[in-house]
């Protein structure tokens, strides 16, 4: 009973669609329905086969499904738990996919009944793309799948819904709520946040011409292009709704540029050293960890060519 | 006469070695010979056949050399002229590969005598690799080289070495010196210091474990520690070299972010929304000017397969 027999994606976008062939990759037979605010969204995941049937409404979408999973940005997972919640089968699982936990549980517990297990979780897997077409089978292979399971929640369905993941590739970690969003907005939403913030000072600059930007980019710039295409609407949601540890981890960095800011004003060169010294260690790890490649310019250069 | 028949590389690293790799892949004849100040690098380059011959000092390897360039963190570049001067063949074209330039001016230009050709140049291209072993024939490909002559400067001399940069596969484009050193604060050295910023940021919280930063870093950490791993000498000078310009796009980056945070805080969706997809343009730019991959994720997630 580790495999579910429907599947029901609520929102239809690089996640779902990562979802839909991971699981097919996997060998899952499951049903999978899904909806799509947009016409078009829906019609392109039925072409293209990401979806066995496509419904109009997320009520309908969900019924008879054994597995829920809501794959729309965080500021929309209330509404669509209040619509879904008196459609769903009973002993279904929830889960979600939004990068914060705290408010998705303050936003969709409350419209759950007794009946299903509704457990948060967030697949720290993306690209800069978005939209259906944008979604591969290999997405979460290799990367972390935070659960954070709430304190009512069913032993079985945890293992369960942990099984779903791990045989999409990804590895599962359990974490406390309130922890992982502290987690997140240092490994993801503050470094979106910054990258974002460069891009439009770039952008703003009024003595450099926007051509320079372009075509001069590929000395460091460009790499923060690349998260800073990622989609507007998430990631709005993602800061107003991880408010406070974003806030928190950008006031350090606010601190932290002060002092290195300092020590160029007054010409302390060891200062600077060390601490470039101190940062170029964690990229080892990472890549030890099999976390990121170990190939030059992450690769690029061999393909340009 | 646009070939050079004796180049001599100061400086035996990244840049170094890709210009050699870059000549021999161009076909040119030219003898190189180099210094480095470790043995170790020497003894390197030597075995791997990135110069003919080798010297203890810059003095001997730049004798009868027709160009000379200085491949060595900006901050030695005085001291490498000074020693260099009284050994220049006439008519030698003297350039660099700085990351700075109006330092590197006025550092290296009291050291040249009157019969040869200085002309300051900054190839935008690298990885975050170092030393002789990470140099690649196609560093330079497509990659702009800005050059930053000077109003003494000789036109045929100028043009020689640009056809020098474009021979390595290099777009040259001509600057002047001070907007090349904004330019390149915008492009280049704000867009470092931050990634260095915000590693520091994840280094330093204790409220997250390092295996958490690690593991999880593909949601967004990860792309900022590639260019944090970056020559800590070499960034260290290009901060106490570029200060001025460095300082002013830092500041504007603080305001800036300010601005955000503030939007994050009083729960202003729309100027968040507004802003991220303002971001999102720049991205489309680059790609189009071929100066960054389409590839989701950089490509990476084929290779992690």
């Amino acid at each position: 009973m580790s495999q579910y027999n429907h599947v029901a994606l609520i929102g239809l976008g690089l996640l779902a669609s990562s979802i839909s062939l991971a699981m097919r990759r996997a060998g899952m037979q499951a049903q999978i329905t899904g909806t799509a605010r947009s016409q078009t969204t829906r019609d392109t995941a039925l072409k293209i086969g990401l979806v066995d049937a496509v419904f109009d409404s997320a009520a309908e979408a969900v019924k008879g499904a054994d597995l829920v999973i809501l794959c729309a940005p965080v500021g929309a997972m209330g509404m669509i738990a209040e619509e879904i919640g008196p459609y769903l089968a009973k002993g279904a699982t929830i889960t979600d996919v939004g990068s914060v936990k705290r408010a998705v549980v303050e936003a969709v517990q409350p419209h759950m009944p007794d009946n299903v297990h509704f457990i948060p979780s967030h697949p720290m897997a993306g690209t800069e793309k978005s939209g259906p077409e944008a979604g591969f089978a290999a997405l979460f292979d290799n990367r972390w799948c935070l659960m954070t399971p709430l304190p009512e929640n069913d032993h079985t369905a945890v293992q369960r819904l942990s099984g779903f993941w791990t045989a999409l590739g990804a590895n599962v970690e359990m974490m406390e709520v309130d922890h992982h969003d502290l987690v997140a907005s240092v490994i993801s939403h503050a470094p979106h946040l910054i990258a974002y913030t460069m891009v439009g000072v770039a952008d703003g600059m009024n003595r450099v011409a926007k051509t320079e930007v372009v075509n001069y980019s590929a000395a460091g710039f460009r790499d923060f292009t690349r998260i800073a295409a990622s989609d507007p609407t998430m990631w709005r949601d993602v800061f107003l709704n991880n408010r406070d540890a974003t806030l928190e981890v950008l006031g350090r960095f606010t601190e932290e540029l002060f002092a290195l800011q300092r020590a160029i004003r007054t010409g302390d060169g060891d200062f600077l050293f060390d601490y470039f010294t101190r940062t170029r260690d964690i990229r080892r790890s990472i890549i030890d960890a099999g976390q990121d490649t170990d190939a030059p310019d992450f690769g690029r250069i061999k393909e340009e060519n």
